[in-house]
């Protein structure tokens, strides 16, 4: 089995109330191929970045069982770049600075090697670039995994809408899932949306964990109670790529089967949060991930002696 | 088993963004003796009405297996009123309008049938009263669990650390918690608070769900997603009643036995916010529980094969 991933590979610079980040590696794709690595290889990438990022990066996600021949590398222009300050519920932040650069006309190109994928992961990133990695598949993978996020919503909603057209699964969090379907309650906005294409919706809360909704059934996985979140950037791509990965592992695609997946995705992005973007996911062993669910197991389980 | 519910019998005036009621019965006291009563009896209570409260509302609930001796009757007074407004999202409120009337000089009594009870629940109420109601009984119940709420804090915080010394739970919602503790992580704050006497910790987070912290574990248990919360008015004493209630049921005061506990509370919450006050608490059969039950444990409930 394999996944293939879409999304930005990229530089961020981070503060928050315990610290600031330099200048350092992140993007969608990165924590989703990072994430997802733990479950499944090869995770097949399709992204862009200039001249300026490491190529020890593309070397480590290669070493991890990344694919790199979907990776454009655009010599002459710059990484997308992005900063942001969180505030103190690090649930909120402010963007201080975006750089498209090469994100402003990013034309993916799907190599032939990628052809046979079966979990298709779009990552955030404009819909027109969704849309024509959809397009260019000749046959279509198994599953279809979409994130996306307000500002699309805003300013592409009919690309949005073509996409979500074409899509199992739409992960988003809980203000996106309320602006798309413009219902306040949850359970009326997964009903809106899964008119909108998406079979299964996956709303993320972040610290209050994450929903999943098909058309009969609900799931509710929590986020894993901690003493503090050190930096929240890329918790939602981890959970994504834990969820593909675990799902292209395992290959069952039913509810039951996508109940354990959201547990999964809910454990790595507790790793996440721990520190400063992806450090914490490149020092994982299988022994951390193991523990972590089996933390999982214990905040959820009980049983009920009716009486 | 029995347990001794302390706290208020009133009338309640709210307005949701859904609709609003007249003067209706409420009061701490009220709802959790309704809730409680589904899985214990007698449900001894301790409180103060007026002349105007409505003498069928305490013949139902002695009907219930309330026992009444602890209720005073002030006939030439007045309930204790309040109203308010409820925020779209529910979980903030404005109060319009509080009159203590009964309540201002109220001195709880504990009768001597009521000595001998196995749990004892604070509902909110003057840390003074909590205290004096503690202090009457002669031999300490099995079990004593508080609940409080930030006026408390700031306006007796005195009297509320001499009551905290003396309780097994206190039961707050989140910004109370971090109010209580002045920390910002919960896991923080629920170390902060079991230091200050309670060994168990009951975080309510509402439409997020609870936390129940001992010194070294940790249970989440989610609210149930519903399509709208009609009025959330009684939902917290409703949820310590349902605790209580299946506890003196079981007589499992562990932690595991609390887990439970802990979704019994919830299931019974989820029914008080679909209709205004206690009307959805007294339609309620032993089948419609046993059915939210099974509906928490399908929401929760799923099987990680580790890979």
């Amino acid at each position: 089995m394999s996944v293939l991933v879409v999304g930005s590979m990229a530089f961020d610079a981070i503060e928050t109330p315990f610290g600031k980040s330099n200048k350092i590696v992140g993007g969608a794709a990165t924590y989703i191929a990072w994430s997802a690595s733990n479950f499944t290889r090869p995770v097949q990438l399709i992204s862009v970045v200039g001249g300026d990022f490491p190529r020890e990066e593309l070397d480590m996600l290669q070493a991890r069982g990344g694919q790199l021949e979907g990776v454009q590398v655009k010599k002459d222009q710059k990484s997308f770049f992005w900063s942001g300050r969180y505030h103190m519920d690090m649930n909120t932040r402010d963007t201080l600075e975006t750089q498209l650069n090469v994100l402003g006309n990013f034309e993916p190109v799907v190599p032939e090697t990628y052809q046979d994928t079966d979990i298709l992961m779009l990552g955030n990133l404009s819909p027109a670039v969704q849309l024509s990695v959809i397009e260019q598949l000749k046959k279509r993978p198994k599953l279809v995994v979409l994130d996306t996020m307000n500002f699309w919503m805003e300013t592409a909603m009919g690309d949005l809408e073509k996409v979500l057209k074409k899509v199992d699964i739409l992960m988003v969090n809980d203000s996106e899932a309320r602006q798309l379907s413009a219902q306040y309650s949850l359970v009326r906005a997964a009903k809106e949306i899964m008119k909108m294409g998406p079979k299964y919706l996956v709303i993320k809360k972040g610290e209050h964990g994450a929903l999943l909704f098909s058309k009969d059934h609900v799931f509710f996985a929590p986020a894993l109670p901690i003493d503090e979140v050190f930096d929240p950037t890329g918790a939602g791509d981890t959970f994504a790529g834990g969820f593909v990965g675990y799902l292209d592992n395992t290959g069952d695609f039913s509810f039951e089967g996508m109940k354990s997946a959201i547990i999964i995705g809910s454990a790595m992005a507790s790793f996440c949060v721990e520190k400063f973007g992806t450090t914490r996911l490149r020092e994982l062993t299988r022994q951390n991930i193991d523990e972590r669910i089996q933390q999982f197991i214990e905040l959820v389980n009980f049983d009920i002696a009716l009486v």
